[in-house]
């Protein structure tokens, strides 16, 4: 596609070498000179790949240099992420943003270059990438997300939508179990737009593939996962490699699978084929060596011979790309102006004005009260006509965690559907969500499970969080609540340990008022994923929760109830009463009891801190030990990520002065608890494993109860 | 094997039944019962199923129900765990030790018949499973560890080892990643003695297995894993599965998928074939009615018919067996004394005696010190002698992880060696090691990975701290100070989530003899796992730690540095000094600085509390605060869960008296130390993502340098 030089060009050494030939082996060559200088990387595989890199982005691939995020363009993955500096040196000879300099700072602080891919830091990175697998199953999200925008924004004689998804994958990719789960839906989906090169290296960390790898067949195994195969015997035959793509990208109802042999370091004399090579520096005297093998000099670093860049440069055909594109679509524009509307808020992932309205408010009242998974699915449901593009679905699970689009089809290989259904594959779910937020135009993808099998997809939640996708995780039966299932379906740890995971926030609603409010903060987030967790069980929906929910929960944590100060109530009823019900600043009946500084009348004998199903609890024993004359305060937590956010000064107002006795009640480990509790708190939590039988009775055996939760609280009154 | 009853049978209802059905018939009504009577189950899977659970309990497996742990017995694995019901019945009627009563009692509190089956609970039952795939590769781990003990102590004419693992698994198990990769690591070990029935009943709980599972050629797909692969047409038909089990036996070099067309719920008239069958009860009407298609009462429930149980009873069959087994384990025994010696001591899952004394010390002086990762492995081949049937390995990172035995060769097809290559197939190797430790025999088998990479295997490490397993779990590369590789392979709040998971020991020892102590620690520990955190870079081995690891580590944390009285050092020398080293009780010099109680002159100014690699930092920066006549005590806090254990006193001797101002030193999120530095406290931690540079460069970026921390130390003083 990019314009090509005519006649003889030469390798540095002045032998006549072809201009293909010399760009790949310039390739090689800074991938080469980049890792010697780091003294740390994996040079094997980027030296090995060099034609496959230069094959798909020179001739193969649409992409725009100058717009790397060109909704347009084909998706690149390197899901053999350590082989970064092979993309990060075809990134800069194609013309990226993306100088030499760049590569001369390969791993270090604050380069454009590190270690393995990061998408939000270098040009013309689709995603982050190393951990082996994720790469091949956010690309089978992101040839997902362009079905679903072709099949919504195309129209007959108009496509404005139409690329392809690109990967470059190891063994080590294809022997994880997150690529097996999602080659296995590519396959069942028939997603034709993906192609994935597999690099056939017989090279693992630990020595061959002999030790676990080559008894299996692999294109009898993608071919029984429904894929299209195909093998190239040489990487270095970059015809016959180009040939196959092109093949694959007339197979268009199956994905692609290209199954390319090479040999690790190629052509270096000694590092070649071996186990070593793929992590470790060849050393300077094996770069020198093949260099020479190359033409190149030996004594020369970072060498770029001319005429290479002008050839591999995409700039100018990128931009009339591009340009195209865009006559392609102003021509629609004119004809489908509401569509372009649309189009264009998807691709800024908003949903449609009004979304926030529409999001319902549940009445209090009624015996049995609402599950906050059913209060989800009624949320989802409320949001489902503002967000068009929005999919997500359940690992196999959606009857349970209720994140189900109503009339909205499922994901099929023949109609796009909004209803995912991943089958029991948690961790390709999260791999692939993630693809579907890094495609773009997919407004706040997700995925759902229960809480205690998040953990199955744990490494693609983290990724989510430290890419800082607009993704939401919903994970149900969030609690020992869940009841007979029994303890390995039992969450104890998992809310603490996602917690834990930077840049995730973890929201746990209290009943279903506070569910609206966590998925109305869940979809106005940019910055990250949102976890929501809700239970199996129903809770009773709050009275103090309606009108304080959306303002409290948007503040991670908020005032639902104070009993009012301690010295009023000897007679044990008015002063525990009538005083719940928060105001709109989140902080309940501060006026009168929340101020800072200890020692005031108003500041509570005890704050319960409570999350999710416990709250109703905490609620409960709060009213009885109110009428007892103690000054009790409930505050709902929903979000600690959103609560250490806010101003210490609101901090305080809810959670009381330093010295405030506090009582945490949650059905998770204490670990975490006593950053909220402090020093003379304590906390109500499960340190053990859960029990099979029925939820209330698993709860009650646990403490559980109103009853319990205000014995305990009684108890450190005492002791306080 | 059992007993054959001569003459017709007949059904409840009068009609004449062949026994044999009659025993499978009444399987599916005992579970339909059970299930009713908990009002919660899963029924479908266990109806469907009961030809396959009589033909393997009352036709094929080498049980003992009056010994169910009898070494030398079949091991039967319910991967699709939801059905346990179906087990539990089959227990029962085999003569388990699982009376009737505890059918009753399913999925209720403290009974023997939890909603998944818990190993550690039910009579029989081998392995908890639920969470999907698990199940099949703890099988995969089952037998592997029976090559092991047959290659070790078989001899020539005398097999004491030689039996079969046999799993029933769902779609739900082989969809999920874990299996996949299990599925082929038993293929490249080509294991003849494991065989899975699986489940093709072409429902999953969202509907049918058209939704994403039907498109999968799914005896493709194990062919191409290395499997012998059959198909039986239909589960009823009890003569051809027990066929196609007998041709499993027969092909001794590869393991065995038996693909069995089921019908769920079968024989229900509406429930049969509907995704609703699968996890909610049948209700009353289609209970009697499927009970009178039968031939069972519908009024009646939990019944027996006559002959049934006497048909399938293996409690005798099972003696014989058994005491067949235990004669050629005497005559072996008397040939092989010492063999037999050694078998004794691996069933009872310890090393060799005077393996403590081998265990290797390291001496202090040097200048680079010793990567924590190096001294694991040494500690790892010093023990190499004392455990012949510890086998272990890593997920292809053996050479980086340093967990490799010497000379051991690796597990293959044709050799078990001790050293198996797990391939980057880190959720397989965490079920495998269950299973390996599940079957007995195996002492302390381990997985290894980075610490990172934990969270691919989380599930598995779940597992094993719910069952109480005695693996260990070995972590390299265990901060952001393994350096260039960056975030994505920079663990930073893996630490904290591994603490949270109940009854897993997370130790992260300071230096190379803290390593050596901790490998102590896992292999005394008997009842659950061990997670060993090491490090990629050099730290250096602590003269202070030298005579105090051993005890310091086996009581979670001690006193490694106590600079003295503060009011003693006005001139900044002589008081910071010569105080170091801890004496045998592991409170270090307690008898002058770390009395308990407030206001003692010997009290600390601070107390620095550190693990793994950020000790000696702490303590350098503890010297320089010293040399300005602070009093500040170090704390290397290797394993907060055993420290939790201690008496309060030592506790309190360690971390000082409670208003003790404290400070925590540790690469990874903050998250939970408030519990160790109380409110007055502060922790320096990694309250995001690490960066991609050299190790030193994250470290002290992020505030982990001798100085940095002195800093953080003294603001904190100051400001107190």
């Amino acid at each position: 596609m990019a314009t090509t030089i005519n006649g003889p060009t030469r390798a540095p050494n002045g032998a006549a070498k072809d201009i293909r030939q010399l760009s790949i082996d310039t390739i090689r060559v800074l991938a080469m000179d980049a890792v010697q200088q780091a003294n740390a990387g994996h040079p094997g595989t980027a030296m090995a790949l060099a034609p496959a890199a230069y094959v798909l982005y020179r001739d193969i691939m649409r992409v725009s240099p100058s717009n790397p995020d060109w909704p347009g363009r084909d998706r690149f993955v390197l899901s053999a992420g350590h082989a970064c500096i092979l993309q990060y040196v075809t990134l800069h000879l194609a013309g990226y943003d993306l100088p030499l300099a760049e590569l001369k700072r390969f791993r270090q602080w604050e380069s454009l270059t590190p270690g393995h891919p990061e998408h939000f830091l270098t040009p013309g990175v689709e995603t982050t990438t190393g951990p082996l697998g994720q790469g091949f199953a956010n690309a089978v999200g992101m040839a997902m997300a362009e079905r679903v925008l072709a099949q919504r924004f195309n129209r007959p004689g108009i496509d404005v939508i139409g690329h392809h998804v690109y990967v470059i994958a190891s063994d080590g990719d294809l022997m994880e179990g997150v690529s097996q789960e999602a080659a296995s839906l590519a396959g069942a989906f028939g997603l034709g737009k993906l192609i994935v090169l597999y690099d056939d290296n017989r090279i693992t960390i630990d020595g061959t593939t002999a030790l676990s790898w080559d008894h299996e067949d692999k294109d009898k195994r993608f071919d029984a996962h429904g894929w299209h195969v195909q093998s190239v015997a040489d990487v270095n035959d970059a015809d016959g490699l180009r040939a196959a793509i092109e093949a694959a990208r007339h197979e268009t109802r199956k994905p692609s699978l290209i199954r390319v042999r090479s040999h690790i370091a190629w052509p270096a004399p000694n590092a070649r084929d071996t186990a070593s090579a793929h992590g470790a520096p060849l050393g300077a005297d094996e770069v020198a060596a093949t260099k020479q093998i190359l033409g190149f000099d030996p004594d020369e670093r970072f060498v770029v011979p001319p005429g290479v860049a002008e050839h591999m440069s995409r700039v100018d055909d990128g931009r009339e790309l591009e340009a195209d594109w865009r006559r392609r679509l102003d021509a629609w524009r004119a004809e489908f102006p509401s569509l372009a509307e649309e189009w264009e808020r998807v691709e800024s992932g908003h949903p449609a004005p009004g979304w926030t309205d529409a999001l319902p408010r549940f009445e209090p009242g009624g015996k049995s009260g609402i599950a906050t998974r059913a209060a989800g699915g009624k949320v989802l449901r409320a949001l489902q006509p503002f967000a068009p593009t929005m999919i997500g679905g359940a690992a196999d699970l959606v009857e349970s965690t209720k994140t189900e689009f109503e009339g909205a089809g499922r994901f099929a290989r023949r109609y796009a559907g909004r209803n995912v259904p991943f089958g029991v594959r948690e961790h390709a779910m999260g791999a692939i969500v993630n693809g579907l937020a890094l495609h773009g135009g997919i407004v706040k993808p997700f995925g759902s499970t229960f809480l205690v099998f998040s953990d199955y997809m744990r490494p693609s939640i983290r990724l989510s969080a430290l890419m800082g996708l607009p993704v939401v995780w919903v994970f149900t039966h969030d609690s020992v609540g869940l009841g007979e299932d029994g303890p390995t379906h039992q969450p104890v740890e998992q809310t603490m340990s996602l917690r834990a995971i930077p840049n995730l926030w973890v929201v746990r609603p209290a009943d279903a008022n506070e569910t609206s409010a966590a998925w109305r903060l869940a979809l106005e987030r940019r910055e990250g994923p949102v976890a929501i967790l809700l239970t199996r069980q129903a809770v009773p929906v709050l009275r103090e929760a309606v009108d304080a929910a959306a303002a409290g929960v948007a503040k991670g944590a908020y005032v639902l109830f104070d009993s009012g100060a301690a010295e009023s109530g000897a007679d044990g009823t008015a002063a525990g009463r009538g005083s719940a019900g928060a105001d709109a600043d989140g902080t309940g009946t501060s006026g009168r009891s929340a101020k800072t500084g200890a020692g005031n009348g108003a500041t509570p004998d005890l704050v319960l801190l409570a999350t999710g199903s416990e709250v109703w609890v905490a609620l409960e024993a709060a009213r009885a030990l109110a009428t007892d004359g103690r000054a009790v305060r409930v505050v709902s937590m929903p979000c600690w990520e959103v609560f250490e956010r806010q101003p210490e000064d609101y901090r305080l107002r809810v959670l009381g002065p330093d010295n405030t006795l506090r009582l945490s009640v949650e059905a998770g480990v204490s670990l975490g608890w006593r950053r909220w509790v402090g020093d003379r708190g304590e906390s109500i939590a499960v340190d053990r494993f859960g029990a099979s039988a029925p939820g209330t009775t698993v709860l009650e055996k646990l403490g559980f109860s109103a009853e319990a939760v205000r014995l305990r609280a009684q108890a450190l009154l005492e002791r306080a």
